[in-house]
């Protein structure tokens, strides 16, 4: 019979994390308490500003527990604060996960996820220093507080993009929602459960060691991470900084994954720009330095930058250039959670 | 009609709290980015320790709704967090708020809630800094963060009290369980809706404030703050230090409200030592400060401190003595969410 979370209760559950963070937890540096008190504590290092972030993946809204591993729910759920942390130029220190578990949950998936946790941090040797469990009567959710510390010339933000600068993007996005799309398509196709696509979706990777290389550079102007795709995010860089953006839809990286499947053409750049959660990096620059961002990116990791258009005056909008050269208006959306 | 989130959508909530904050909210010292980036920033005192608790609060599980205010309820999951930080001899500075909605929770409920966290924050000047909306299907949930400070030499923990040490605790721990049965049994006496003790479930009080004095004072061995009752926190207390405790019933404080309730005085005690979220303090020291931490707390309100026992050897378990001079093992247990 499967353990459950009803046989082994919340003191138990505890007990068992606080083993495994034990065993397989990282101490972080300046970490003065751990879990097991009223607060965790730590001495931040003398100078630095504190980044923090928060972010909660429900299942069945943003995770679907049937296509996803525990280990890889766990990596997700990380992954996506990480890439806020990166996204400013900080690295990730402390996290602290808020829990709320239905008491039919069996206890393995329960350790397999704070495995995944920890997957994550490691690298950063960053670790789990405190949170709670509570029941939940209908979804599992995970809610998890990031922490990070950021030189204060280091931090990158969303709303510092100046009209002229070129937008460079990491990556291709959209390849998380093609993968999902394909997961919910797989019994048509089971062969596809190993599909690099659906890799994109099931085990996203942040860009959060380009992010703060990029921001620590002072190369960028702005720098966003995308979550809400790649419409909606460079949406909030030109909301946040008072100017427009013109996009040209040849420039778009479309990945030779993308490409394989069976999609229209406009399909497919829909998908590259709308809801995907690809946690690739958004830059905005000037024009000059696009190729030392690129190199200061090829540094960490073998990853793409785009340049996929420009700056503009915020009466221009969101635009989108066509091969005709006609030039169509974008909406800003990203997932709202609630909208009818 | 009643505006609901499903109405105004994500985007539309987000920007109404940001409104909400901009008008109501406080800048806190030390804060460099609030709402509206990937992260959070602030720059920490120097010298100072970072303070970091989670608390999450789970509607009918941890709040009953149709009994509570929003604006209560945002209170209430505040304070919960607020004396967190100060049981460890801290102030709050800093707040991270996930909400999880139903579409049909009302917009003007939200902002109550809202309401409700600022005006716990405001007394500290601490403020919301961040946090995130999501689409719960089933109950609402409230998961906060909240940050604070402390100097290094402020911060008392749990896992320090002495063989010998005199057990304090503060207030009246009890009442807010008293007033959740009152509040639940209201059906036949409404007159009881204006009760002290159904304000003390629905508008409890931290003693944060004495806390802190309490730990800067350095005349206490060990704090904890009362959320899982008088019993399963002293056995925090025991477990963390590695020692037993003896508390003698007669010197168990009752409130004048509890005594005039209808109850058994075997119920009354049991009301008294288990689970309760009253949020006072247990406080354990040498008996010769006894008298010196009732000032320091008597400085900042006119709380009750009482002496209710003393700690022990390990060996000795957690044990009550009884009028008749027998004593019995308490069983050291607390609100277990999951235990069938």
């Amino acid at each position: 019979m499967v353990q459950t979370l009803a046989d082994i209760g919340e003191f138990g559950l505890i007990q068992r994390i606080n083993k495994l963070l034990g065993r397989a937890g990282i101490q972080s540096r300046g970490l003065t308490l751990g879990v097991g008190d009223d607060c965790a504590s730590f001495q931040p290092k003398v100078g630095v500003e504190i980044l923090v972030t928060c972010d909660c993946m429900i299942e069945g809204r943003h995770y679907l527990k049937d296509y996803m591993t525990p280990v890889d729910i766990g990596r997700r759920a990380m992954v996506m604060n990480i890439s806020d942390i990166g996204a400013m130029g900080g690295y990730p220190l402390y996290a602290l996960v808020s829990l709320g578990l239905r008491e039919d949950t069996p206890v393995k998936d329960i350790d397999d996820i704070y495995q995944g946790f920890i997957e994550e941090l490691r690298p950063f040797q960053a670790s789990l220093i405190g949170g709670n469990v509570t029941r939940s009567e209908d979804s599992n959710f995970i809610d998890i507080t990031l922490i990070g510390e950021a030189e204060k010339d280091a931090i990158l933000r969303r709303s510092t993009a100046r009209i002229g600068d070129a937008v460079l993007v990491t990556g291709y996005p959209g390849q998380a929602a093609a993968g999902l799309r394909l997961l919910l398509d797989r019994d048509k196709d089971r062969y596809l459960e190993a599909h690099p696509l659906i890799s994109a979706y099931t085990r996203p990777t942040h860009k959060a060691r380009e992010g703060r290389a990029i921001a620590t550079s002072g190369l960028a102007s702005s720098m966003i991470d995308i979550s809400d795709g790649l419409i909606g995010d460079l949406g909030h860089i030109c909301e946040e900084s008072g100017v427009g953006a013109e996009i040209v839809r040849e420039k778009l990286p479309v990945s030779e994954h993308m490409s394989g499947i069976d999609l229209e053409s406009g399909d497919l750049y829909d998908m590259v720009l709308n809801d995907s959660d690809d946690y690739e990096l958004i830059i905005t620059c000037p024009s000059e330095n696009i190729e030392m961002i690129r190199s200061v990116v090829t540094e960490i990791n073998n990853v793409r930058v785009s340049e996929i258009g420009s700056v503009t005056e915020a009466s221009e909008g969101l635009k989108i250039v066509l091969p005709d050269g006609s030039r169509r208006n974008l909406t800003s959306h990203g997932w709202d959670h609630f909208k009818k």
